[in-house]
């Protein structure tokens, strides 16, 4: 963990434990560092698996075992490599991630394809096997330890640890969702990657959890930029272990379907929220909300394009209502809008409608929105119903210190 | 212009007169400055006119009125206004164009849709009638002025005047094409636009010069980015007044049509590099050439992820032989890519082939490479015979500074 912590960073939060779900973390000394930089987590037989992967076409070998591991359903292990993504090391990755799955398998008597593996760290060099091999066996060898310390164990140039849970009653049953999460959101030097892991005790098909998993990651993961850069290693996993003892989650007519999905949303919505939070050199937390488009998609990507804009995110960080970068994004996005139909506001206040300033409007609210640490921008396309909200961090000297000023 | 010259700033070169085109500037006063701010060109009866205009969907009302104009094909004149974009005012935005053109086509007793009009400055404030008709009028008294004088007037954040020209033999006579271009690379404060104007005195048809403007608007302006964000104002204007007496150019059997292509892509390749040049912040000039794609358009747009991101904007800031973050944007980019064919390298040195890194290679001469003004990324996707290049320059503190350091 780095030391200076991100303004927006939120305390780690008390996470129950989840039955049948055991962390523990090692030292694996990927790097010259002084900390744990494996984790395993043991899973009890039978737990479901569901998985979302990054879309990059150069992803790490960790992301192609996944992929192809996650049509088992199954999940016994989870190992994640903090400080190497092994990513772009051609065959010697691949034979690396073969030996770690390898290795937890033997030692906990399960199929190498119900071992997930995630890394992320510096890209081009191969994960030494000699390494992972004493790493995973120091980690069998540990304690149980917390959410905290794994989610300390799998960050890299992250300022905080980032964790958070829910819970659902489910066929009479509480159960509890816990996740935890790295990324500070794909920007990192060399090290570049989101790993999020949520684990729970309910009782679910794989097929189902898949499902539920998707929909929310459209809702979060997906919904979150710093800078537009995605990388080769981005990885959410979902665990449910089952040991809550519910009729099993099996689709939308299951008893307790819509509230398991309620908590997952909320669990990933918050996860996202603070990767962005401790997006590098992030001073402010920015949400934009699109309506009035043709379609939820068709807002997105008009979002997309407004909080991935380098110029709405200087104009926040240096507290500028500047709403005509807004209009650039929205015209440059390539997605349905009509400019004589568009209103803009910040904060509460609205700042342009049907194509032009809004004549006089007070600008005293809007600089003081400005000046806050959570800054809301809405645009309503006016054309129809379509909605959707993302979430972003300004763009600073801080990024460019982090990112330019460094050599490799 | 600024007072601070962009380190890759280039000296305005000798430009010589194009018959039946006289140039000539005045003081508007859309700021509160002491400058020349608008710009009048009074074209020959006759002149064929040509354009590719921006394709954002909240264009300015003098794009709109280009591109309907541009259907006649012929132009009697143009004219800049700076320190004001008249984007964005609704219908007294669109008035004050019907306005200015008036005016002119009064003036020079010709049709108001043989008037083009450009304007580049702050966004949302009605661009002032009384204001651009005394300006007009200033310009018509005006002494023919230099191109130098009318890339300085057209001016607005840049931090140096550009232009160029090309000759080529047509029909047995010398035409010659003369180029004024202005932006920091979409990315001023409020004042975000490329405007481009080209003049010659070859006799070309509206239709011939509008299709070799487009294929040279492919190779050059569509093939620079500073940070990808597009102006509600992109604005190049082709003008031929034929006074050079050749058989006018209507297609490519006319003798010289080849001629006159090469030397209009010359030209707005320079143009467009002088922009990425002038890109604020920029320290460093990029070339960034992808080969291998299955398709010239595939390559461009893996060419464009990388010139793009952030991460490599920034490495290459930080004089970093980062490759990791190349394949990154590779992998972003979403165009047909292999990692395990792709190839990388830093000025004339291969650092990773074969998807993975290339062992041993010597640093050396990659370290020298990336400590000069200029920096080549390139790329073999090993997939087909698609090829591109694009020129950008890198993310410094500079952006920052003009962008956020700074309150409307």
């Amino acid at each position: 963990m780095s030391t200076s912590v991100s303004p927006l960073a939120r305390p780690f939060p008390d996470l129950p434990p989840v039955a049948g779900a055991t962390p523990s973390v090692a030292r694996a000394g990927y790097k010259d560092w002084d900390r744990n930089d494996i984790t395993l987590l043991r899973l009890a037989p039978g737990t479901a698996v569901a998985g979302v992967l990054t879309r990059s076409l150069c992803p790490s070998p960790e992301v192609e075992w996944c992929r192809a591991a996650l049509a088992g359903g199954r999940a016994r292990a989870l190992v994640v490599n903090a400080g190497n993504s092994n990513a772009f090391t051609g065959a010697r990755g691949r034979a690396a991630v073969d030996a770690v799955t390898a290795r937890v398998a033997e030692r906990l008597g399960c199929r190498a394809n119900e071992v997930f593996a995630a890394s992320t760290g510096v890209i081009g060099v191969p994960l030494p096997i000699d390494r992972a091999e004493a790493g995973i066996d120091a980690a069998l060898a540990a304690p149980a330890c917390s959410w905290h310390a794994m989610a300390e164990a799998i960050g890299t140039t992250d300022t905080f640890a980032k964790g958070a849970a829910e819970t659902a009653i489910v066929d009479g049953r509480t159960v509890t969702l816990v996740g935890v999460i790295k990324g500070s959101g794909m920007i990192a030097p060399d090290m570049a990657t989101m790993l999020g892991f949520i684990i729970t005790d309910a009782a679910v098909s794989p097929a189902f959890l898949q499902d539920a998993l998707a929909a929310a990651n459209r809702r979060s993961f997906s919904c979150i930029t710093v800078d537009g850069d995605t990388s080769t290693s981005d990885t959410v996993l979902a665990f449910a272990t089952g040991a809550a003892g519910n009729a099993p989650l099996d689709g939308d007519d299951a008893p307790g379907a819509d509230a398991f999905r309620a908590a997952l949303d909320a669990l990933c919505r918050t996860l996202a929220q603070l990767v962005v939070r401790d997006g590098e050199g992030a001073a402010k937390f920015i949400t934009v909300t699109v309506e009035g488009a043709t379609s939820d998609d068709s807002a997105r990507r008009v979002a997309l394009s407004i909080a991935n804009s380098p110029l709405v995110k200087t104009a926040v960080a240096g507290e500028d209502a500047n709403w005509g970068r807004v209009v650039m994004a929205v015209g440059k996005a390539g997605e349905p809008a009509d400019r004589d139909r568009l209103a803009i506001r910040f904060g509460a206040t609205l700042v342009a409608r049907s194509g032009a300033a809004v004549e006089g409007y007070d600008e005293a609210p809007v600089a003081a929105h400005l000046r806050g640490e959570e800054v809301e921008i809405g645009v309503d396309l006016g054309l129809g119903s379509g909605r959707a909200t993302v979430w972003t961090c300004d763009l600073t000297h801080g990024y460019i210190s982090i990112n330019a000023d460094y050599r490799s």
